[in-house]
């Protein structure tokens, strides 16, 4: 089993990145290979390009019951609040964002994790 | 006992997110299944809809004696501080979130995990 | 052991809230059982009564050599910066909270943690 | 196992900061030696130095396919916001940090972690 | 090892602050002993007392090559932004805290841990 808890302790990280604008969602929803995917999501900002209103984020996920959830995730304004950190906001795929306000630029940023399933490791896969 | 510490170290992860407003509350209080429940609060913030004065929020729960007690969460206003990173505050059921100053809408959103009770695993209740 | 580990990796977690004002201090400040308790602070914030001022909050404890030492943990205005995230800042029991300066009312929230003491397990002690 | 689990609990933590300017970009590519590499990135700033204007920061990193992928990190203005918790976003190298907006400086900081690969230990390498 | 284990999932955490000016340095240097110390800064923010100006602290520390690096760390202004936090930076010792602009004072905050040694328990140092 220790192959499994070394890669749980570990998992691989990767950059992941989304612009949101009116009418261009971002998704979070890895192929349908046989590991574990999450996004920790770090960060949301707007640049010099998102005009000076208050831009909101919806994120569009699953609750403990399967059913499809809506949840506003973060609000910005370039002139009062240009970034705000997420902390680690634990995202399950298959997930979607979209603006519920704005017209955006807005960005969102963190780290896709791939993890390996339970019982299964790195050395039995590769 | 691996069934068991494989679970505690990645408990699933379900999208939770409220809508306060003035007479309505938010609610994590999962159903009594066996399963251990607990919220980790990541954002709070406001909408374009949102009146610019200062909203707070409370939460209701419980302490270390079992009394119910109350604590202030968060206040945002949306002309100076539109959303706030809460950075995982972790709520165990039953919470009850309200609005104690301010009409709102006021969102709260993060991650609802569910784990194993201790000495059981998903080996063994599936 | 293993009931030692299982413990320590999922402390059982209440809600903690405490008002600082002119005068009137927080403490954390467990009953001495046998258990170990940790407090982990999440959010600072004002609220519609308190005054448009800096408001500065200063913790008590102990360093490494037991010593009693202050340190200043948040500065807040209502109207630059109602609420602050603490990030998880631990505070090992016994701590003081007091204003340094403002009349508040200014809240401190987050989560106790109870935890068993080395060597020991619940189902030894319950 | 037990030195493996050992470091991968404790990594050992090293300082890191880079300055971005107007063509300066920064770079986290460690040495190719056999440990394992990890920036997690904790705080981004300004200075007195830094004109007063929206200046968006680029990462450049992989994706899980193994592509070049670019994402928005953080806007900072001296006047509204001039430092932004990063919340300890983790970065594996090869990363590339630039300007996208604003002629700086914007510095960022935080914490560079080396790790041992799987099925390596400090007791076997040293 | 089960002694080893427990000390490094559970440090003990005490206390950290200190008081930046112009001339007045923190430092973070613990003494001497057979302890693996860490200090996980949490927050910075300002006092009443401080200048209206932007205040840049810098931290001085060790890059993975040995050799003394500075960071800058984060930058305050009473009037904008009194209060940052930190997100649990991990300072490894010696490091050096100083204001590199404005006069303070500024203060820092976070949590003192003491580790065990690899391979050493308290049980056997005791």
């Amino acid at each position: 089993m220790n192959g499994v808890n070394d890669e749980q302790m570990a998992p691989q990280t990767f950059l992941y990145g989304c612009v949101l604008e009116s009418g261009k969602e971002g998704h979070f929803n890895p192929e349908d290979d046989e590991l574990e995917h999450q996004l920790d999501l770090r960060m949301a900002c707007v640049d010099p390009s998102t005009k000076d209103e208050l831009h909101t984020v919806e994120v569009e996920g699953r609750d403990a019951e399967g059913q499809v959830v809506k949840a506003t995730l973060v609000t910005l304004k370039p002139s009062t609040l240009p970034s705000v950190c997420l902390g680690g906001f634990t995202i399950t795929p298959p997930a979607v964002f979209r603006l519920k306000a704005g017209s955006g630029p807005v960005h969102l940023s963190g780290q896709h994790l791939i993890m390996m399933e339970t019982g299964q490791s790195f050395d039995e896969s590769e």
